[in-house]
């Protein structure tokens, strides 16, 4: 199992809408999620950040990530998400969420 | 089962001190976080910030907290760590790291 910590920024105008979508995630988005193998994923809000927790619980992770953006349901929800959301200036080439480092982690 | 996202900032010359202390916590304060009924428990890293997730599978998490907080290693060991953080103005009363609002979960 791998563990990933994300940072994205979000537009202040657009959390009550970002919450609201999130309660209600697309079903196809959500089954496609876990068809890729991820696993207690949480989302958390504070100060116009999003910080994002998730397991990956496969075994090629590139490929279930190629997976999972090529779904059309998926790329239009991101298409949407994207509009309210900031990227962080310092994220690696390639990342919309910036991922962190691990520097801790007990069982 | 409770999770807990949370938030602090820290110290940019203090990083590589923050890491380091993280790659070797006292054993003590390891099995004071056990004993008090947290698990799963992940700190990651970027741009100055620090980000805590953290699952509570106890039924008395106030009477969990109190017991930490008493236990004299854990106190030395948070004196330590408090130098390099830097809480965010925004937490509220009574924080340290800011408490983040889930606005997302997917078991």
């Amino acid at each position: 199992m791998r563990r990933f910590g994300q940072i994205i920024g979000i537009d202040p105008l657009q959390v009550e809408k970002y919450k609201t979508c999130h309660a209600a995630v697309w079903p196809e988005v959500l089954k496609m999620i876990k068809a890729c193998n991820i696993s207690n994923y949480s989302i958390f809000f504070k100060d116009n950040l999003l910080f994002a927790y998730l397991e990956y619980i496969g075994d090629n992770f590139e490929a279930d990530m190629a997976k999972m953006a090529a779904h059309p349901k998926t790329q239009e929800w991101w298409a949407i998400m994207e509009l309210m959301q900031k990227p962080l200036s310092t994220r690696a080439e390639g990342e919309w969420w910036a991922n962190m480092e691990e520097v801790f982690h007990l069982e």
